[in-house]
């Protein structure tokens, strides 16, 4: 209702001189691994990758086991792992060439997720040189397929609470894997249903000496033979069931496993952060039991990142279609003789070109983040406090990005009505298979959970003593900077301490610096709100301190999400500063400024409850959004177009230009029927004389 | 963050001696066909009727046809139809009973839809007497399964605009039906691309007299014979294509139909509301060709009444499997020795309850719709008022409903992790056969912006000359009391006059009046800025008056909803009223309070841009509505018990109570472990000394 007061011209504002250099766009979005993506891409148009949606279940497996193995030879993907045993030691490079293969089929991604970035890298990362030697060629070469056994059905994102033991029993030097009751049989595993033979399990390791109680070591994983690689049979003491049907991914052969009194050579412990003598003795470079736990799972945070960029991939594909065809597609009578193009209504540019903005700020958010995840692994910047600014950054994102594709596939489906619901337009199918990204890896919600302990363990570390909310001023220097340390925290601190009025019109909104405000106020104060509800659980009882944070518990994820999105906006401005074109400057600027003020608009409440924008003030976000949409509308298929995805990663039928050809079709048959004068006239232009005869 | 700065006891304030006869509210949720209703679920346990998940299209298509047999047989599905032909009349018993079969499959649901409620129905409603005795049999058994050709590739929801022609030759006494270009193929149809050996075909009726310009009379329904029921070929001059695989509903041959000049004998022409004599007159009962069109499409309503019903019913089955499995499955630990139950976590509350409020309060509102449908149909009530409201309220709650099934179903996903993505606990499923329902008979967003469409001529009808803000308090009336006249008009009015600071303490939301007047003030003020800011359009040349709606279009959409938004809180405060336990009654309003309050909460931007909540007032609606969480939290499986539905309707592995076995399993093997001293004691435990030993 907000564009209602405004006076302004009823024709779109639009600026044509203002051209998009699409060749530029697209190279800045491949990032700092442009040609691996490049050649990636390439790769991905061979049809022998691609997901064939008529496959039942059965079929579909083979067809992915079949496609992993091709990954294998032709694939380049073993670039992560050592250059000794034929990889590359290219950490970032790896996953950007993964993130791609979501093109061509989410089960494929996936099952190569499974086989090398789950089960080979928890063989390099939590294995030893024996372990690498030994283990790694065949699960790179996928001569073994492997499951990573660590989600139960009655534990998935609560891994510290898993039930499967691995008791060590020094007479036979073994670990005793069992499985002491259904909740704890091992769910969900790609490759457990049929093709894995082997599987790096997890277990609470425990140990005893005799006389003593036994004490529990905390989760560690083992390198355990599952199946018989010639009959496809179970070995002794290993069970398992097929999960059957899912949602998507039904390339992936998903299953369960138990065991009973499994027998494990004491070599099989995968023993970089914790090892078992042969007396039984353990021991650990890392004294607590806590953090080495976290640096265990640390090491797989690649999963969290990979997922980001695949989402976010998933998400370019659909809005491909959907623009596309957006542009396409005529419906009801226009002005003229024509039916009006789709994406010319007002609602349907409300309907895509918002999440088009997101997604380009989830794009080069996730370039930041997969630049701090290679610098990580590669060694070149490695402390503890990267490492953990890398694994909150990936708990923010993953969720952010994952709800996003849902998100998007689903309005670009609706956008194509009809179209959108059919198979060969991939867009319902793939959102499909991603629907398991917002709860696979970590489900979002117990992420989020995690970016806001985070949050709060910051505050409280540089506020111990501190009690007033100024000093909370702290937070912007984090959420603002991303821990990508672009930013020196003195000058956000100072901007903030000079802000508090700049708003002072709706050209502000325009400033970068207006939102970039807006949107890290909206972190900080959030995380003081939320520091000051907790505070009495530090000295309550357990029970009462439990029910303290529980009824926090919408507060912090709703904070870890404005985190997130901060991050985006962060992410997005970034990449803007590296356009050189001026066209393409100007055209992400209003993009960028959609997404800022697409995210205000959601949380307008909060501003106008806490004071940051007056009712007036509050209307213009609105009315701002309204005049970018019609800014960026012209824009909308470069927009797309620079995501660079061909027709063999797109393959829907309804991009491909069939659509403006039956356009073109019916709009030729009309003009020549006119022509011709054999028009028929309507009923209702008859004159009542000859309507009455 | 707005609980932060209460004080308020940290124990849930639940009061425990409120119960819910859950009987009671069972039986008010059936509403006025129960007996209907709980034959037809009696009748859907039979699994001969249920979707088998594991089949592939093909046979997934073979097996709905056969159930469709059994549903003309065994069904009592022809309630609708004349007594003289074997129906009963029962024009809202037969749409509540269609509705239940969802349960079953929504692709049997559906492909019912398409034979009965479609192809049937419409040579029921806009055939005559000898249609009805030469053709309604064959389509009643099934004996001729029809296809409902209406919408076309190039036309969806403007079926004025379609492009196959039925041109009257009167030589011979036939039309010829023939499809000019590839966009005008009919598209989408149930039946069409196997099972149909005929169909209705919408057409733009055609006439010519010599010498004169031909005349088109506008779109009308002729039965077309399409395929030979001996060999299912198709007949001369027809042809077709199948859909294919579709993003759910596979059960269901979607296909197109083309002809090519195809001769149609005079008498196929369903001839109720438009006829054409031997020689080429054209006649019709309602002389504007505008309103004989909608009239013929009016006739169809119950097409969009039906799957109001059928999402409602697809939303209580996903919250039945959430909140079940939400209240067995533990994750994290709690204060004491066992996890906490999902359903205890605020977040998992925050999820799901709010969605069993909506989801009441569409049921409560549909079954008002229901109702009014069968005034009209039965002739109870059936002036062009009461037609138009039943087409509004059917526009607004079809939108609303769908949607809500979309997100009830995805939420209740989610909130199951990784067993809602398993394809036996059915919400992917379903979800995926819902998503069509959003963009099919009437996609969402243009039957929103009908419904404002509707508001707009109401507001314009009844203040013709006035242009005052005063005046338009009338569509407080309208909406409020949702055209099914339960309110005086006055009353309404008057609360309205005296309104404007009622709104004074965070008590006043518990009062439905307050909700009430907020509801209803958005919405008036919604249209009343909407007129204002569409006015210009009435005098402007066609293009700007275009652009002038188009700029609107949002607002008008939210204006739609927030009428459907309202007409949803009417019907749960109707029913509510019903309600004669006390505890029952209670636990109601709680719902009924939820719902309104989250409404005003996802609206509260403008509530409060508009002054209508200050800033305090606004913070207290987020902490009304946590109380109200906690307080129905211990209600939520009472609340979906009284849906009603058995075992033979959810059929989800873990709402089967399988998931407390496995929990309980678990605790058992814990507390023997505990009680026997072998427990191991967690590393983190051990003394200092032992730890370095």
């Amino acid at each position: 209702m907000t564009i209602l007061s405004e006076k302004r011209p009823t024709t779109p504002d639009v600026e044509p001189d203002v051209t998009i250099d699409v060749a530029h766009l697209e190279h800045l979005l491949l990032g700092r691994w442009a040609e691996v993506r490049r050649e990636a891409r390439e790769f991905l148009r061979d049809p022998r990758l691609h997901r064939d949606e008529s496959l039942p279940m059965a079929a579909h497996r083979e067809r992915v086991l079949e496609q992993l193995r091709i990954l294998a030879r032709e694939g380049d993907v073993l670039r992560a792992f050592p250059s000794r045993l034929g990889g590359a030691d290219d950490h970032g490079g790896s996953l950007a060439r993964f993130e791609e293969v979501i093109t061509a089929d989410p089960s494929l991604q996936i099952k190569a997720g499974v086989q090398w970035g789950l089960f080979a890298s928890a063989i390099l990362h939590l294995g030893t040189e024996d372990h690498h030697d030994r283990l790694l060629p065949g699960a790179m070469s996928v001569d073994v397929p492997g499951a990573f056994a660590m989600t139960e059905t009655g534990h998935g994102s609560d891994v510290a609470s898993i039930g499967t033991t691995a008791t060590y029993d020094p007479d036979t030097e073994e670990f005793v894997l069992h499985t002491p009751f259904r909740a704890a049989w091992k769910d969900y595993l790609g490759n457990a249903a049929l093709h894995g033979t082997a599987a790096v399990v997890f277990a609470q390791l425990i140990t005893a000496r005799r006389g003593e109680q036994p004490v529990n070591h905390g989760v560690h994983g083992f390198y355990v033979p599952i199946r018989d690689p010639q009959t496809g049979q179970f070995l002794p003491g290993v069970g398992g069931e097929d999960d059957g049907l899912k949602g998507g991914l039904n390339g992936i052969d998903n299953g369960r496993l138990h065991f009973d009194h499994v027998r494990v050579p004491r070599r099989e412990l995968l023993n970089r952060y914790g090892d078992v003598a042969a007396d039984g003795t353990y021991s650990s470079p890392i004294a607590s039991p806590g953090r080495r736990f976290f640096t265990m799972l640390g090491t797989l945070v690649q999963g969290r990142v990979s997922l980001d960029g695949a989402a976010v991939n998933a998400a370019k594909i659909g809005l491909t279609v959907a623009v596309t065809y957006g542009n396409q597609r005529r419906q009801f009578a226009g002005p003229g003789n024509d039916e009006v193009v789709l994406l010319d209504y007002a609602e349907h540019q409300r309907r895509l070109l918002p999440r088009l903005a997101h997604t380009y700020a989830a794009a080069f958010a996730h370039e930041r983040l997969l630049q701090a995840f290679d610098g990580v692994f590669s060694g070149a910047s490695d402390t503890d406090e990267d490492r953990e600014n890398l694994e909150t950054i990936a708990a923010a994102l993953k969720p952010s990005s994952t709800w996003l594709a849902l998100d998007v596939l689903q309005a670009s489906r609706e956008a194509c009505g009809g179209q959108g619901f059919m198979a060969e337009n991939r867009m319902t199918g793939l959102r499909a298979d991603m629907d398991v990204y917002v709860t696979f890896e970590g489900d979002n919600t117990v992420l989020l959970q995690l970016v806001a302990k985070r949050l709060l363990a910051d505050f409280a570390a540089h506020f111990k003593d501190a009690d007033t909310g100024a000093m909370a001023r702290y937070m912007a220097g984090r959420a603002a900077d991303a821990a990508l340390h672009r930013t020196p925290l003195a000058r956000v601190v100072q901007t903030l301490a000079d802000g508090g009025d700049v708003r002072r019109s709706v050209g502000h909104l325009r400033d970068a610096e207006t939102q970039r405000e807006l949107l890290t106020d909206r972190v900080e104060t959030m995380v003081e709100e939320l520091a000051q509800a907790v505070r009495p659980a530090q000295k309550a009882p357990r029970d009462v301190a439990a029910d303290i944070i529980n009824e926090n518990q919408h507060a912090m994820i709703e904070a870890a999400r404005a985190h997130a999105d901060l991050l985006l906006w962060e992410g997005f401005t970034a990449g803007l500063a590296k356009v050189e074109d001026e066209g393409t400057k100007q055209v992400l600027t209003w993009l960028r400024d959609l997404f800022g003020l697409t995210v205000i608009e959601r949380n307008l409440a909060w501003y106008l409850i806490h004071g940051r924008l007056s009712a007036g003030r509050a209307r213009s976000v609105s009315s701002y959004v309204e005049r970018l949409l019609r800014r960026l509308r012209p824009h909308a298929q470069d927009l797309v177009d620079a995501f660079g995805l061909a027709p063999e990663h797109v393959r829907a039928e309804i991009a491909t230009g069939v659509e403006a050809q039956r356009q073109d079709e019916a709009r030729e048959y009309y003009r020549r029927l006119r022509a011709s004068g054999a028009m028929p006239v309507p009923e209702k232009s008859l004159s009542p004389e000859r309507r009455r005869a």
